[in-house]
């Protein structure tokens, strides 16, 4: 998984309707930006942990979204 | 996912049989140029989310497409 | 999906038992060479639409691939 | 599969409910850090072998995770 | 898939069960080095065609890897 920071969120009106009631928040990953379903709760300036791929389909009930917010962290200890 | 913008389309006659009736949009995402099947309506111009992968394929209905336009942005809160 | 352009092909005698009968390419996609089988009747230089990952396989009667041609460019519209 | 090195570790008490009792280590590979899963025991200074992709996930019984140590290296001949 | 050269070996003692027998070569492929399970018999300086992610996956019976070695290139045509 990659470790990333909210740093904001995203709206679509006209979108899957799969996805509707997803939440979707831009994430900064080394440099990149990568927007990914949230339903952990997750906010502006917290570092997180994403999940990628089909893996973040089938945690977010097969939703169409290739990255998704899995945990919120407390610290790291390197 | 990826956030992207449609800069234009391509066509194809000879191709896999199951892609009949796709309509394929290029998007450019942070310099790069991808192909993805579109099936929410965007056109040129339009900022989009993308999302790949095996989740693409799911999403056009099993169709060999490894991108699709999944939403159309309205705007995002940084 | 990846935009390239067809610059060759491979040949293996030694190979998995389940890879007999198919074509690999040799396509050339923003500076990258990427093998890919063709279903679709490719030949050097037509440029090519690329599926990749478990697509490509499933595209592929679940062959143990990772990218497989899945159409023949006619032209853009940009 | 990537070559790391195990540099830490990371924790999360918001997190997912199906990642509830599973150890995250960070790997520096190749000048990237990733987050993965352990079930194999190793620790900081360890140099592993990961997977990563549904892999990963179908191994720790499909969390939501993109990345596992699947070995503990013992040595290369190359 | 990518086209590469092998270059080693490795081995590991402490891994998931269900890589026992498994045999993991280093690939050297576009400057990156991957390690990837082999079933085909491959050996130092061969040139080998990798499959990578679920694919590869399945080509080995399941087990947790994410890149197989599925044939030795005999030559190319460009």
């Amino acid at each position: 998984m990659k470790i990333g920071t909210v740093i904001g969120s995203v709206w679509a009106t006209r979108k899957a309707a799969c996805l509707q009631g997803q939440t979707f928040l831009v994430v900064e990953s080394c440099g990149e930006e990568i927007v990914a379903a949230d339903q952990v709760g997750a906010g502006a300036g917290d570092r997180v942990l994403l999940a990628t791929g089909t893996v973040a389909s089938r945690y977010c009930m097969d939703a169409p979204v290739d990255a998704a917010v899995v945990a919120i962290l407390d610290g790291d200890k390197q």
